[in-house]
């Protein structure tokens, strides 16, 4: 009855939870660009914002607000990121939780904002409050109503992404489900530009963070899409504690059930950014073995995962273990070349100085054929291992992002 | 009289070379692909090299090789980098230096070799060695002789790269000259994949080795193209004191005069392989001043060098400062965005919160056509400074290195 299951949802799957996405003309005309999250009461919540030292103003304003662990509702826009605007664009975001406040009639503390697009731009006010009334007005339960969300967050992305799961906790039925956005300007220390997850277990703010942050090491943080790590990446948890189980005060059984359901919704959704990286047209996981210690074989993923050759190589169908190798050679982890392998999908490229032939060359051909494989690196120095998903680097990734306008 | 001067002219220009570059079909039929260079007389000699830790053979077999500060000769080769090939091709590269000093009846500890193109290939040595043969017997002090040299070391370069300098010292005319290649895999801490220098400066092996490491931080450091580093990076520096030149045994003018001759040249190899970058349509010199420390400029500089966010918006000709803020902003270096500046060969983008308005995005637009420009980004914390000399990320580049085959 523990058994954890992934299901199809999203931020309106765990009981307590209304949500609407509406087309407010934030950037362009004739789509979905504000979002609205409403928990029926106050919750239990936790935040993960970028480490990059210019962080947006809605950034700014929910690192504070966050620090209560008690948050009702999240707006969230998509066409402006609300960054590199100052005081004024901290105040445009202090502004839109008060509204929103206001219009729901609930705690302005208990408002957090979020928003995605281009930087150096300030909010268009007058239409985000619409927006957020709009959004009010046909707030719902339902899966659309959940869709919604995350095709209001959308930028560049080509899908909405969504992950749910559930997990019985004492006898209780527990989901947790959410949505994320973000293609490009992925990567570790905070992968996604926007998330938002939900659930409706009984949890405390202090066990939820740990939660959340153990699970982000085992998902968003393992995720490379181009290397670049943006002002506004925000992943956000409301925990409504509607399942009615024994709250979560303390580690043990209990909440590793529910972190393994949180993880879970984590790398589903991480996997498909990965996928829908800018222009990917392959969905790559990096795993480093044997390395000297496990943050050698991260050092060394991630170094992969980065590199423009070797993601150049997926896109070219060819099995360059030797960019691959270089890689690893200029991360700083330790390796002797003549120790290594390299495999794609479980077919060696180059085994201790043996490099594939012909015969092998036609096998590794029909994995490169494939839209998903893993590279594996084994340096049989030690027994770390670590790995890292991500996507190749395609000629629609320079033209998505030569095009995408200041 | 001291007065340093740029002039046409590669590895032949200084006194007491002879050099050619012939085909020898190491990968492909019709092109030059193996240079030889040699000096009348052994020749003091300096070098330095990938700090990748998967070191290709010829890298491994030099470094060794030039310790004793002693060197007569360097075969190269272009199509085949003898990396990652073990034992084996350590030992092809030794015999390549001892059938090299054989042919040219000169002490095989002073031959050093040098190789580029594709790893995991051992080198086809007899066609190596009938290449090397032949070019033993034509060599020459002619330009054209230095120019075969440069051609014959190209991979996906698009043109050769040359570059000399004269100085007087001590009322004697020394000359610096020398060529690269590498358009790809090129990063800080040794960005060419190989160059050669030769000069006919007298000079001890020991000042040799200073002014070498101190032009090349000013240079070949400072070049980034993709982040990628290879493991074949290597460049070599041999002076005949053919010049007659007092011996340069200390620091001081005379040092410094050859100090910043050397300099130039390399700064001139650097510039066109940045502009040769692999699909590059701009060269872009990133400036970071301002910043806490020079160390915070280089970080900064080089984060915005090597974002392919920031260098697809320079190939889209978009003034995109919000990626290279966000780019300084996860470089680790201290920077708070308000006080910050972007500017595009001196027209600003941003200044202090304030953005381009359209008046200053048409003149924005304008530098952004060119094929050449400086992005400024003044952090006003402090004085350091730093530039990043780089170009922008094609889809010329993603077409060469998805098609390069392994």
């Amino acid at each position: 009855m523990s058994t954890l299951k992934i299901v199809d949802g999203g931020v309106c799957s765990a009981k307590g939870f209304r949500a609407a996405g509406v087309g407010a003309a934030i950037k362009y005309q004739g789509r979905k660009d504000v979002a609205l999250i409403v928990a029926d009461e106050p919750c239990a919540a936790a935040a993960v914002f970028t480490t990059n030292k210019v962080a947006a103003s809605p950034v700014l304003y929910d690192r504070e607000a966050v620090k209560s662990g008690c948050v009702q509702a999240i707006l969230a826009n998509s066409g402006c990121a609300n960054a590199c605007t100052g005081e004024p664009g901290f105040k445009d975001a202090e502004l839109s939780a008060l509204a929103t406040a206001g219009e729901l009639a609930i705690k302005p503390e208990n408002v957090l904002v979020a928003s995605t697009g281009v930087i150096g731009r300030r909010l268009p006010v007058d239409r985000l409050l619409s927006g957020m009334k709009a959004a009010a007005k046909s707030l719902g339960r339902t899966a659309d109503h959940g869709l919604s969300v995350a095709q209001a967050v959308m930028t560049t992305d080509t899908r909405p992404k969504q992950a749910c799961a559930t997990v019985s906790i004492g006898g209780k039925k527990v989901t947790v489900g959410g949505c994320s956005k973000g293609s490009g300007m992925i990567e570790p220390n905070m992968a996604t530009m926007l998330g938002f997850i939900t659930t409706d277990a009984a949890i405390t703010p202090a066990m939820l963070r740990r939660a959340l942050k153990l699970a982000v090491a085992k998902s968003f943080n393992r995720l490379v899409v181009d290397g670049d790590e943006s002002t506004n990446d925000s992943l956000f948890i409301l925990a409504s504690g509607k399942a009615g189980n024994q709250p979560i005060v303390r580690g043990g059984d209990d909440f590793e059930l529910f972190r393994s359901a949180l993880e879970a919704v984590c790398v589903s959704l991480v996997r498909q950014m990965a996928k829908d990286g800018e222009g990917a047209t392959k969905f790559v996981t990096v795993t480093v073995r044997g390395a000297r210690s496990e943050a050698d074989a991260a050092r060394a993923a991630r170094a992969v995962a980065k590199s423009p050759l070797a993601k150049t190589s997926w896109f070219g169908r060819d099995p360059n273990w030797g960019r691959v190798l270089a890689a690893v050679g200029y991360s700083g982890a330790d390796v002797a070349d003549l120790k290594a392998e390299v495999f794609y999908d479980g077919e060696w490229a180059f085994r201790r100085g043996e490099v594939a032939d012909e015969k092998q060359l036609a096998k590794l051909a029909k994995v490169l054929d494939k839209d998903e494989f893993e590279v594996v690196v084994d340096l049989h120095l030690g027994r770390g291992e670590s790995s890292i998903y991500t996507c190749d680097l395609s000629l629609d990734y320079v033209h998505i992002n030569a095009d995408y306008t200041t």
